[in-house]
């Protein structure tokens, strides 16, 4: 089971801030599913928001939109096959968690699984704007919830140790870059 | 002088794919500035849009919204120091560009100015949303030109080699992470 400590929810932008390529996590009635996004981003901090983009012919798209509510999961390069497999198939064609091996634990504010292997979670609850949705395939959420791995981020920061296990950061065509080294910079 | 090709527009949206920090610059008349966003994403592939957020305190606000236009510069580790810096003064207080030492270029087709000692560069046009653009900060842009250092994306790619100039994504407190090495993931 992946070690968990709760975020604060002011800190829990930090997750997302440095841009890792997330897993989609969805649910509703026994329905769920798992789709891997490139494009997400922070877009508030207190109360903590979200900005995902869900193209409009995916699974994933239509329980976001029937139960308000998403997760992202931050995964760590172990899992990166199965994130990049997530991104291939469709949610219409077979249960990806089950084919791709994926486990997950509940959440404790919605109904979306999160997936273990991760290094963090966003537990998000839609806010609803249908004219950029429609638009736009964009979606905005507000996150009630949020964990992480202390190995990787521990009282609101990542940790910067050498062997810390990294997040992923989608290129194209199967590529990834890994997160690499921290540095500070000193003004 | 950075060294630079253009980008075909189809493919603009990889050079914002894994999540950089980028600087936003503007103008609008005599006036120009540059903002550091940790906060900005692709929004479609083609014609390419991008999300960013611009907080409505910022004078790089004023100049977006006054001339519906806006750039996009994915810095190198080189300049991290004055992206750090950029993203703490104020241009009402300062004329960044100058005190950072921070070197321009015309963009072709905005009023925007480029950065030298970037990676990547997106010109961009405001897709007018008053409603997201006033309750959240967030401005949608359309990419009318993309350019890249060929020496670190040519031919629609991040270049993988060792050495290759890497791009920074801002975790907090002056703290970055480099983008690491590359790996494929194979099915």
């Amino acid at each position: 089971m992946s070690n968990r400590l709760p975020v604060e929810l002011s800190k829990a932008y930090r997750l997302l801030n440095h841009g890792p390529t997330v897993l989609v996590t969805s649910a509703h009635g026994d329905a769920a599913n798992v789709m891997a996004a490139a494009w997400s981003m922070p877009l508030d901090f207190s109360p903590p928001k979200v900005a995902v983009v869900i193209d409009r012919t995916t699974r994933t798209r239509e329980l976001v939109e029937a139960s308000g509510e998403f997760a992202l999961n931050v995964p760590s390069r172990q899992i990166a096959l199965e994130t990049l497999a997530a991104g291939s198939a469709s949610g219409r064609d077979i249960d990806k968690f089950r084919e791709l091996g994926l486990v997950t634990f509940a959440s404790e504010n919605i109904g979306a699984p999160l997936v273990e292997g991760c290094l963090g979670w966003l537990e998000c609850r839609v806010i609803p704007e249908p004219h950029i949705q429609g638009t736009y395939d964009l979606f905005l959420g507000e996150v009630v919830a949020a964990w992480a791995d202390p190995d990787a981020f521990r009282d609101g920061h990542w940790r910067f140790e050498e062997g810390t296990p990294r997040s992923i950061h989608y290129i194209a065509g199967g590529n990834f870059f890994e997160t690499g080294g921290a540095f500070e910079v000193k003004k």
